[in-house]
């Protein structure tokens, strides 16, 4: 067994550990971030089945299509001991995995996994109930290693770098499209493999929190928007958002921009171990309620993040879930009044005494010459 | 309503008409390729539930996040009619779907539908049996219209320009990666929006269908296969494989070409209505086998293409379906008997007499200077 920091071949063991504990009888992961977590392996999603198995008891098997065989046994997942059994594109996956399985009274899915393999898996084994691989894989997954956090500190040091290139880019005339697109290949630039998504919202666009990009094109005295992140080649993901204006900013803009630079460093100061989630949205909420902004804050304050952009915890109202070290989240307050609106984002990891902030730029408003 | 050629506002009541005719209550859709071939919204999926639902009897509905909805308004979804609801970030859209339906007894589920939305829907609506959507969805989706088959052979003459580009980077001395960046690259500035795969499989990589790229050095005598493909901005896919030879080509590598070559053609011709998806198989086979490389040939001829790039109907034995016009699909026998190999694909649309062939580069070895 071999594995790498990023991904120990004691993830395996770690899986199986909290499929007994969680009263599960097997963990079945196909492609997407349960399986890299486990494994390290980034396989392709495709309708014929990749299917890591972790029986409650027992030895674990990766079953692949034989076309993706070599991939496998080249991937992260051939250091793990795993044994792998490749299909011929004959054969019924699913009643292999049925078979080898036996009796399955509780089986926990990928949470990604496609409803094709869900409802083949349910067919072919009609004994099991079926339950989500988070509630084996959560909290495992949510306390990120010293190696993921660097992971992340890595992801934000990156988008850091595009976000500083930002102000250059913010030139009247241009459309909110013209510069996503400089954004999109700055991502690259700056060493991620994949651009998640590009956020410009200029003028009544900053307003709308999920905007994307549009072809209005920016005007002097613009507030806009920027919230942008990637995946790095570690499979870890950034997420960070800056509010800039071009020019002058609109009347009335600075007093709530100042509201929300103060909502965002509570929240931010709010964090240490044993806070529920929740109280960190509660701590960014309570400076921009008070200053008269509540009704504009329509969004949650944030969402965790590694290996996906959005996953466990998120900071909501609801959420009663204790932070502990290693747990890695956005913060990420917005006031959107209309005509305008702005947004600041950081993600932040929580440490055995506070919080460290992995996004590191200025969070002043940021004014663009234009 | 209005929609478009490519997505007519009446694929909505085809749907519905089909979750009647296939027994189904209802269809619930999340963001994939089932979603936006009924509505023409490319909606991105999240951990927050976007779902279209689609009852036998009533009106649909589209359920959003608060924060999509303004996506959604500004989707081609808009121009359907089609009401609109959005949730709350602390309301339970599944509980807000299974009031919305009543009693269903069973519910067709988009195939490519997370888990974590199966199972939460599986347990706001306990009564109702899970299918896939497909049951309803796959007749229509399999065949294509005249506006989606002219999107599929925009994305064939994209990519065949693509190809045409090839030769010019087969160098002698570059990485089968290098070569991959510059593919990468050529099938966005030929049209595509995304990148979806780009195998160079160099060498006895060739030997290996599902290689994606390595550092593997080219050398004079290569084959080289090089399957790649992408999404234009209509959705649809495009999807080529070519092979090609540095400098002269490996001792026997010509003699299996040629019978490879004869498959692919022999498979086409076979292609009409009535014929069974497994007779086109069979069809690219006889040839390879009765030269004496039916071993080396290790996959199934093709799949369908449209909004996916693997979606039915499969050209696999054991497939019974009846081609009929309209049904766009991959011809990709390949011989792979090592120290190397090859493939030829072209999509292929079944019309009223025959086929139509979507690629249309010359099928001959390829040889580049080096």
């Amino acid at each position: 067994m071999s594995g790498s920091a990023l991904f120990p071949a004691s993830r395996l063991e770690d899986a199986a550990e909290r499929v007994r504990t969680g009263g599960l009888d097997a963990l079945l992961l196909t492609p997407g971030p349960d399986l890299r977590y486990v494994t390290g392996y980034d396989a392709k999603q495709l309708e014929r089945l990749t299917c890591l198995v972790i029986p409650a008891r027992g030895e674990p098997v990766l079953v692949v299509p034989r076309l993706e065989l070599a991939a496998a046994q080249a991937s992260p997942a051939s250091g793990l001991g795993l044994e792998m059994i490749a299909w011929e594109e004959t054969e019924d996956p699913y009643a292999l995995i049925a078979r080898r399985l036996g009796p399955v009274g509780v089986a926990g899915l990928a949470d990604q996994m496609w409803a094709l393999m869900v409802l083949r898996l349910r067919d072919a084994m009609p004994g099991a109930r079926q339950v989500l691989a988070s509630s084996a894989l959560r909290d495992l997954r949510m306390r990120k290693s010293p190696a993921e956090v660097g992971a992340l500190r890595e992801a934000g040091a990156a988008i850091d770098r595009v976000h500083a290139r930002v102000p250059g880019w913010l030139k009247a005339g241009r459309t909110e499209r013209e510069v996503g697109t400089l954004i999109a290949e700055a991502i690259l630039a700056e060493g991620h493999t994949q651009v998640d998504f590009v956020i410009v919202g200029s003028g009544s666009n900053a307003a709308s929190p999920h905007h994307e990009v549009s072809d209005r094109v920016l005007r002097p005295g613009d507030a806009v928007v920027v919230d942008i992140g990637g995946m790095m080649p570690s499979g870890y993901r950034s997420d960070c958002t800056r509010t800039y204006a071009i020019g002058e900013p609109p009347a009335g803009f600075l007093a709530y921009y100042q509201v929300l630079k103060d909502a965002q460093e509570a929240a931010y100061r709010a964090v240490r171990p044993g806070v529920r989630a929740e109280a960190i949205d509660a701590a960014a909420r309570e400076p921009i309620t008070r200053a008269g902004y509540g009704a504009a804050f329509i969004h949650r304050t944030g969402h965790g993040i590694g290996l996906e952009s959005h996953e466990d915890p998120y900071i909501v109202a609801g959420n009663a879930e204790p932070l502990s070290p290693g747990m890695a989240f956005s913060i990420e307050p917005g006031i959107y009044p209309g005509p305008n609106g702005a947004r600041i984002e950081d993600i932040v990891v929580c440490t055995d005494e506070g919080g460290e902030r992995l996004n590191n730029a200025a969070r002043d408003l940021i004014l663009a010459d234009g």
